[in-house]
C-alpha cells in the first residue's frame, strides 16, 4: 500500500476525473447512476489512499460480476426503521455501498439519540475495502465498527476444509489532532486481493497464510488460488474472530452466511452475496475527559513507547500526496478503464 | 484448561460450598456481602469450568489487593441511565462485576428496546475472566460483546516498550441445540494469568509470547514477568485490536488506559484500575430466521469442515463433569483457602 511513482509508463489523474471515468463504466456495464456514483468514489478512494488491492484493481471484477448479472445494478435499497437504535437495510441484491449510503442519516441519527445503534445490512454484495465505511463515521466525531462476511476460503483453524471468509473487522475513532485512529484487517492471514495481486506478480506469500488444493502449506499464490484456501490470522483466536464477523454480518442481518450462495450459473461473478454489520457509537455519552482528547493521549503514549506508524498513518499521507500530485495510474490499466467506460 | 484427576492428594467439592467458602474469603477480607457474593461467584464458575488460571489460583491476588487499600470491597456502583441505548457505571473503585450486576437489568431492558445497548463501565477493577460477564446474555437469547483493558505489559506491534493490557476480547451468541457461541480472548499472544502458571510449574511458553526486560525474545516465563513484556497475539492485527480495546474500554467509558494508574503506594495490589465496554443486542431485531437456529446452521457447519471443538466446548463439558463429581481441588489449595476465610 504505497504511492505509485510517476514513470514514463504511468500517468498522473485527479481525484475527480478518476471518479468520473469510474462512474462511466459502472453506468455502462448496467449501474444506475446512483450506484454507479457510490462505487466510483468509494473505488476511487481506495486508489487514492494507496489501497491498490482495493481501488481500480478490481475494476475488471465489477464489471464481470454485472456483465454476469448476479448483482443488481439498478437495485434500489429497502431501509427498515425497526427499533430506536437498530436499522435494518434490505440491499435487494445490490451493492452494500449504496445501501449504507441510503441507511447512514438515519443510523447516524440513531447513534446520537440512543448513544448506539446498529445497521444490519443483508441481501448485499461488498467488493471493497471497508475502512471507507467507517472512516466518515469518525471524520464526524463517532466511533464505527464494521464486520463483513465474504466467500469461503478460508480453514477454520482446526478444520479439513474452507467455510469461512476473509471477513474482515474495521474500526474507526476520532481523535484531536489529526485523522481519525482508523484499521481494517482481514480475519485471514493475508487478504485475498493480495494473493490475486502476488498470483499476477508472480511473487510468493509469507508462510502461514495459506494451503493448497491437497491442504498442505504453501507459499505459492497460485496453489492458494486454485482450489487452495487461506489460514485464519493468529491461530485459533483469529479463527474465532472470523466465527464472530460470520455470526454479526450473516445470522444478525438475514445475510448469507459464505458458503451459502451458489454463482455457478454466473460465469465471471466475483462478488460475495452476503450481509454486513455497523455499530456506531456516539462517544460525547461516555463520561470523563472528551473521547478526541483521550484518543490523542493514547497516540501519543503510542509513539513515545516508540510505534513509528500508526494503522491507517501511510493511507493519510498517500492521500494527502495524491491530493497534490493526483493520483498515479499505469498508462496501460488508465487506457484499459477508459476502454471499459466505452466499449 | 481441564478438569483436576482425583487424586490421594485432591478433593472434591461442590460448587455452591465453594461459593460459599470464596465469599467468605472476600469478606473477611473487606469485601461487602453483596460484592463478595457476585466475585465468589464469578471465582468459582471459572474453576468449574476448568479455567484455572481464573479461577481460585486469583484469590491470594484479591486479598493482597483487599488488603492492600488499592480496590474498595465496599464499593456501591453508580448506574447512570443516559440515553435509550446508554448506560453508564462508576464503579466507585470497586470491581467491575458488581457494576455489571447493578447495571444489568437496565443493560438488558435497553438492548430489548432499542435493539442495542452499550454499558460503559469506569473507575473499575477487572480481575477476572471475560467470559463469565457475556455468557449469560446469550443464555437469555442476546449476542453479547465485551472488552475490558488491563495494566501495561503487551509492546505494541512496531513498538520498543510495553504499554497496552492483555485487552481481551469476549464474545457470546445463543445457538439452538446447546450451549451459546463463546469464546474469551487476550489480544496478547498469551494471557497473563497463564504466563504465572507456566512460572509456578518452571513450564517455557510458547515462541513468540513474550520479551524479556531487555526487548529480547523469550520463552522464561519469569523473565517476562520480571521486567520483561507479552507480545500481541497476530502480529499488527491482534495490536491493532488491542488499541482498539484502550479505545473503547478506558476512552469510552471514562477509564483509565492501562498506562495511566500507579498502584506503587499500595504494595500487594494486583488488580488493574481501569474501564470495561459491554454491547449487547437483540437478534429477535434482525430480518430472517431465527438467529439461534441460524448460529446452530453455522456449528453444523464448522462440524462439517472438520472442526472437532468450538470455543467454549471444553469449558461446557468441564462444567457437566463438576456438576456430577464436583470440583477438584488439590487438598492443599483447599486448606490455604480454608485459612484465608478464617486467619
Amino acid at each position: 500500500m504505497s504511492a505509485t511513482p510517476i514513470t514514463a509508463a504511468n500517468t498522473s489523474i485527479v481525484f475527480t476525473q478518476l471518479v468520473t471515468l469510474l462512474k462511466a463504466i459502472f453506468i455502462r456495464h448496467g449501474a444506475s447512476p446512483d450506484v454507479a456514483s457510490v462505487l466510483a468514489d468509494n473505488c476511487a478512494r481506495a486508489e487514492q489512499d494507496g489501497a491498490h488491492s482495493h481501488g481500480v484493481f478490481r475494476i475488471p471484477g465489477y464489471v464481470s460480476t454485472l456483465d454476469s448479472g448476479w448483482v443488481n445494478g439498478q437495485a434500489v435499497p429497502v431501509v427498515e426503521d425497526v427499533a430506536s437504535g437498530f436499522v435494518r437495510v434490505d440491499a435487494a441484491n445490490g451493492f452494500a455501498q449504496p445501501a449504507l449510503a441510503a441507511a447512514r442519516p438515519l443510523l447516524v441519527a440513531k447513534a446520537r439519540s440512543a448513544g448506539i445503534a446498529v445497521l444490519a445490512i443483508r441481501n448485499s454484495h461488498h467488493f471493497a475495502a471497508l475502512w471507507p465505511d467507517v472512516e466518515p463515521f469518525a471524520e464526524e466525531g463517532l466511533v464505527a465498527l464494521s464486520v463483513v462476511n465474504s466467500m469461503t476460503c478460508v480453514v477454520p483453524h482446526g478444520a479439513d476444509r474452507p467455510l469461512f471468509g476473509t471477513n474482515p473487522i474495521a474500526f474507526a475513532a476520532p481523535r484531536a489532532d489529526g485523522p481519525p485512529i482508523v484499521f481494517d484487517l482481514a480475519t485471514s492471514a493475508i487478504a485475498h486481493g493480495d494473493v490475486q495481486i502476488a498470483a499476477r506478480k508472480g511473487e510468493r506469500v509469507p508462510p502461514g497464510t495459506g494451503v493448497d488444493s491437497l491442504g498442505q502449506p504453501t507459499q505459492d499464490p497460485k496453489a492458494i488460488l486454485e482450489g487452495g484456501a487461506l489460514l485464519p490470522f493468529g491461530g485459533h483466536k483469529g479463527s474465532a474472530l472470523s466465527m464472530m464477523v460470520e455470526l454479526l454480518a450473516a445470522a444478525l442481518t438475514g445475510g448469507n452466511f459464505s458458503f451459502e450462495f451458489d454463482w455457478s450459473n454466473h460465469p465471471g461473478a466475483k462478488t460475495p452475496w452476503t450481509g454486513q454489520l455497523l455499530i456506531v457509537i456516539d462517544p460525547s455519552k461516555a463520561a470523563g475527559q472528551d473521547f478526541a482528547e483521550r484518543s490523542q493521549e493514547l497516540v501519543r503514549q503510542m509513539h513515545a513507547a516508540g510505534l513509528r506508524r500508526l494503522p491507517g498513518d501511510r493511507r493519510h499521507r498517500t492521500r494527502a500526496k495524491a491530493e497534490v500530485e493526483g493520483i498515479v495510474l499505469d498508462g496501460d490499466e488508465l487506457a484499459r478503464l477508459r476502454k471499459l467506460a466505452q466499449g
